[in-house]
């Protein structure tokens, strides 16, 4: 079932999240609902506490149903990954086994790395009690610890699984880091900008602005500078054009509704 | 109030946290306790719809009360900014607005700098329902958009919080992206693979395995190619010795208890 388009493709073959012996259906819920944030569908749960399917996991996922609806059961996390060929473990406390630890961003890299070489690859996370059973990470491959707050580090489970969810879509992710969004408009172009920038300038010479004759070069440029940090959108240059206009005009006469200036 | 210590005094001035409106004193209680997952501790609250304080959100702050203690109630977002230099606002949705929009990471880079120069910073989110109005989202200097899944990009208002958190975390903190974590013992010197490799080798010789005489230098190849990729530790080299020194010996008289072979 191999879809044409590559970025669905990737979404069907993320990483599966295992979630062994949760206990609280709300955080199953939520823990699929950050799953589908990041494009992750498959779930897979081990001795879920309260039984399986629990309504308040349904109620939590905020229509990620697709998540909750395919997720299955296991009777032991050993026969949860036996189908995969890389397994990772969440965990927070120091295991005294010799594994390979990561960071989740890296993680998140590897995991895109080795379902690009057709591996099949699944997360491990243990329930909200005690985390994962030390014969559970000794399934995994690969450990990875989230560097947080050492005063403060246990995680709430969906917010786990949110961050390698996150993580995991970020890893294939092309949006620019920074851009200014123009609501309407384009950025402005240098000419319509000094164009804006003479006009202003004309209307404070006709005003007397500029009183102090050696002192209008460096005025005008820290003026101009003002405007410049704004990064104007064409239509922003409009509504400055218009806002001199209107400053430039005589008083009108007062009508009733006025403010009183 | 400046401590001594750099990391705590970063830990102090992390940005400020404004919830505008929130619902569920639940999502109060993740938002705190993924804020203090990330190092932040500093919550304002702008008319929260069940009153504050609010038990429940106590309850699922799961021990970050001095969040939860210290979080601050204002009337409007604009009185919970206004002593803050500059404001990020999270928004999912498209706004008619001309700002910079960056993702978490980038956001979060840039927060440290601001932090570094000494100016207060703050994140706004919004209400579950409907996040954050127009007006609030005009107090921002700069929009924060998560890259998530198009098709289900809807955030729990903890998550989000996480997201942010953790990211402000990571971009402070210099934990490795990798290593390996040794339980016991660090990684063997060469020295110590290649005397284990020799004895290996001597005991496979001694019982016939190598019987292909000329294949004999590619499966040597091979087998230290095992051994290699496993990375071991000088314990485990002494383990693996100990494994040959049992193979080789006599088999032992069968003993009441024992496993029938």
């Amino acid at each position: 079932m191999v879809g044409s388009d590559a970025g669905r493709k990737a979404i069907l073959e993320g990483p599966t999240v295992v979630l062994v012996e949760p206990q609280l259906g709300d955080n199953i819920g939520f823990a699929a609902r950050a799953m589908l944030n990041g494009g992750l569908t498959e779930l897979r749960l081990v001795r879920p506490r309260d039984g399986w399917p629990n309504p308040r996991a349904e109620a939590a996922a905020a229509g990620a149903d697709l998540v909750i609806e395919n997720a299955r059961l296991f009777a032991t996390a050993e026969e949860a990954v036996a189908d995969l060929n890389h397994v990772f473990a969440t965990t927070a406390r120091r295991r005294d086994m010799v594994k390979p630890v990561m960071t989740p961003r890296r993680a998140a890299a590897e995991m895109r790395r080795a379902v690009a070489r057709g591996e099949r690859v699944g997360i491990l996370f243990g329930g909200e009690r005690s985390g994962l059973a030390n014969d559970d990470v000794a399934l995994a491959d690969t450990l990875i610890r989230v560097p947080l707050n050492p005063e403060f580090s246990s995680l709430n489970l969906g917010h786990a699984v949110m961050i390698l969810a996150y993580e995991w879509f970020q890893a294939g992710d092309a949006t620019p880091d920074e851009r200014l969004v123009a609501g309407r408009g384009r950025l402005a172009t240098k000419a319509e900008l000094a164009n804006f920038f003479r006009r202003l300038e004309g209307a404070l010479d006709a005003r007397g602005f500029f009183h102090v004759r050696e002192k209008r070069p460096a005025m005008v440029r820290n003026i101009r500078s003002i405007f410049q940090r704004a990064r104007l959108t064409d239509h922003e240059v409009g509504t400055l054009h218009g806002i001199v206009t209107a400053l430039m005009r005589a008083p009108r006469a007062r009508r009733d509704g006025d403010t009183p200036e």
